[in-house]
């Protein structure tokens, strides 16, 4: 049995590519990014007719979203799966400080889930379309005893401005996007046992949970897609897995190390009236902030030189600088990311964040 | 309870967009061809520094393919699961004339299935790609009780020049390749009960049905992509839903009918070893031609000018002409096939081809 990376990089090997690189055999022209990052970068290799700079990178990603898995139909209602469907892929182009432009989607649904149901779920994803500015240019659906969403997303980047993993260095900054840990609150009070009622669950965490937003402005700006033409983050990703998972992935295709400390995470408020509930003792706002997924926050490292062009907030979205990067000792293949604490302790940071794969699921 | 072409058209209609043409509110100066047809086309609009040409369209598609719906791990090797995922995906390139070029997959499986059978399976899906001269550029990867895949396909055509399904015209000859019913004869073979022997089952058509031939090379030169310049059909469809439905698709998005001449429709031939087994009494060669799916064979329209530039043969391939696009009368919203047997008498030819929302499935 195997976890995800280990199944990615089986994936990646028989099919002759390799992670973090362009797979063998790529005709340079057109594949400007091939596997391992948030998404791929392709160019057709124009230049405008009228102003004769060179045409856009498109950014293309996908991403699956599966009944039992990620979502279930007694939990979630079809306006919200069909809203979250859409807007977990797009976060990766988000990460890629791209602008959306279109999508593809597959569906599989029960016979009887063509009525009602239907509707709202495609009303869902109608509102991240609108919301995002994307066209639905592709599909196919399925009957099938359960629920299975996959999505493919496209958009659009000035050339060579795509955001990677891999461009983090030793001595950059690391930053973290708005707070962590709402979006796994929200589902740990929806899924405790006695029910939570509704008044009980925070709302924002709540929201968190079933209407991600994602940091789509934010990313254009790192990646100098708008009015500032400079691209300010050196690598950057969207925290699906959980922060310890998703650092790590910038890590390993950076080939650097990481130090974050832990007084500068900015962990969600957890409501007293729940902390104080018995069956709410296990939830520790600093697990749900290294370890809970689902937040879509942006996860970024700037170079020293370029750090002071960090506001505090962009666009109301609160920006935290959580650690930074380190050199990782030759002899070392795999990442290593360490966690400081408020004494100056330094302890080491596995990726324990969400991965489908895994035993204890 | 709605069928695949309604589905279709709530989640359509619901995303604000329009079948057979461009959605509502689109950017004209990228998107050249939305929802309804085999693929989309996009274009971002530049020109080759070198001449001055216009740089090629990109072609998308996207395609699932399910356990228990469209395959089944304990009558399927995971290698021609691969293979056929990626060959099924790839063959609507075919349909709209494209150079395949990348692709991006999402695979939901058991984690039991991470080891051996993944591997196979990746290796299934290598094999297609080297033959369609494919690159891996993203994917997905989770947990899940069911195997489900989903390829979106890119490929690229010169501008303007993609084979749709909306250009038929009166007058026009409707052409087929190769033989159909094929990929049907086999999978009744494989699933027959009791069973055959391996050696019962006509190779060819259990070849067809575990990996299909798609007519990549067919449809680049009717597109006018390879090295005639021009494009020869009018409208083109791969049949994987089975020619009755397969036709009415074209018949509908060209706003005409269509007859075909049962006499010209090429059958596949059931060995007679085969024919005189009690249990394939019921497989008629003409109904697997008319409503069986899989066979990923070219359907194609071509503008009476052109029609003698289409040989009998193109690479090996027979060429049939089997019928005629008819004009259709004004007040008639929704198209009509009819199909003339050999003393010239016509019946209508309803859509009974694969729908996996249909009931008696």
């Amino acid at each position: 049995m195997r976890n995800e990376t280990e199944i990615i990089d089986l994936v990646t090997k028989r099919l002759g590519g390799q992670r973090g690189g362009l797979p063998e055999g790529v005709r340079l022209d057109w594949l400007r990014l091939g596997l391992g990052d948030d998404a791929a970068v392709i160019n057709t290799g124009g230049r405008r007719r009228s102003t004769g700079s060179p045409t856009d990178d498109l950014v293309l990603s996908c991403d699956q979203f599966l009944e039992g898995v990620h979502f279930l139909p007694s939990l979630h209602q079809p306006d919200a799966i069909g809203y979250k469907a859409l807007a977990r892929a797009t976060s990766d182009l988000a990460a890629m400080g791209a602008r959306p432009r279109f999508f593809l989607v597959t569906l599989a649904l029960q016979p009887s889930r063509t009525g009602e149901w239907l509707e709202q779920f495609a009303g869902g994803i109608r509102r991240a379309a609108r919301e995002f500015g994307m066209t639905l240019i592709g599909g196919d659906t399925s009957a099938s005893p359960k629920i299975a969403i996959s999505i493919t997303v496209g958009g659009v980047t000035r050339l060579d401005h795509a955001l990677t993993r891999s461009g983090a260095r030793a001595g950059d900054s690391v930053f973290v996007s708005g707070t962590l840990g709402g979006a796994q609150l929200g589902l740990a009070c929806l899924t405790a046992r006695p029910k939570l009622t509704r008044n009980q669950i925070p709302k924002e965490s709540l929201e968190r949970h079933l209407r991600p937003r994602i940091r789509l402005a934010l990313g254009q700006w790192l990646a100098g897609s708008g009015e500032v033409r400079t691209k300010i983050a050196s690598a950057a990703i969207d925290i699906s897995d959980g922060l310890s998972t998703d650092l790590h992935h910038i890590c390993h295709s950076s080939r650097v190390d990481a130090r974050i400390f832990a007084p500068q995470i900015p962990t969600v408020n957890i409501p007293p009236a729940i902390r104080r509930l018995p069956r709410m003792r296990r939830i520790n706002p600093f697990e749900l902030a290294l370890h809970g997924g689902e937040d879509y926050e942006l996860l970024f490292t700037v170079p020293r030189r370029l750090a002071a062009r960090i506001p505090s907030h962009y666009k109301g979205v609160k920006l935290s600088r959580i650690g930074e990067i380190v050199a990782r000792p030759r002899q070392k293949k795999s990442a290593r990311v360490e966690l400081v604490d408020s004494a100056g302790r330094a302890i080491p940071l596995k990726p324990q964040g969400w991965d489908s794969f895994r035993r204890d699921r």
